[in-house]
């Protein structure tokens, strides 16, 4: 197998029954996947995957997301904007420092 | 926040709409997770985490995981035995490479 270079986990909430609950799935994170996946398609960042998550157990900063390997933390992600904000830099080999969860 | 030392995140075939599909859904990675999560409290391994994924789109290496940040896969995982095995090496910092995907 080709391991992604850059791995985006969104956490969706998911618990183990299947069932979507909480902060990040009811603020749209399941939207937030469909709209970067089609932004990776658009921006040719072939060497990117997105996957949904179980609770990532931030909830209180949510909806949030990581970034592996590089092990990026974000939260507070309110829309487009911060989405865009964050492929942003991922192009450039950067980190989006406004949404880092610290 | 404090990130995990590492993320173990495990294939649990969820879609989307949230209903899990998929073969490493069917052949029990939702139990695997839980025996995973009994298993590092049992073991005192309080810095690793554990998730579950939307497919991890290694379907034909299923059941999968892939730990983070270190970045290794993990692909035909049967059962206990197996996950105990890649504790054991994540316990000594080491991989199991019996069960590496590659």
């Amino acid at each position: 197998m080709e391991k992604p270079g850059k791995h985006i986990l969104v956490c969706a909430s998911f618990r183990a029954g299947g069932e979507p609950q909480g902060i990040c799935h009811k603020k749209g994170s399941i939207d937030f996947v469909q709209y970067m996946q089609n932004e990776l398609l658009d921006r040719g960042m072939h060497d990117v995957m997105i996957s949904t998550t179980g609770c990532l157990k931030v909830c209180d900063r949510g909806p949030a997301m990581v970034v592996y390997p590089e092990n990026t933390w974000y939260g507070g992600i309110t829309g487009e904007e911060d989405l865009d904000a964050i492929l942003d830099a991922m192009e450039e080999g950067e980190v989006c420092e406004d949404l880092v969860i610290s």
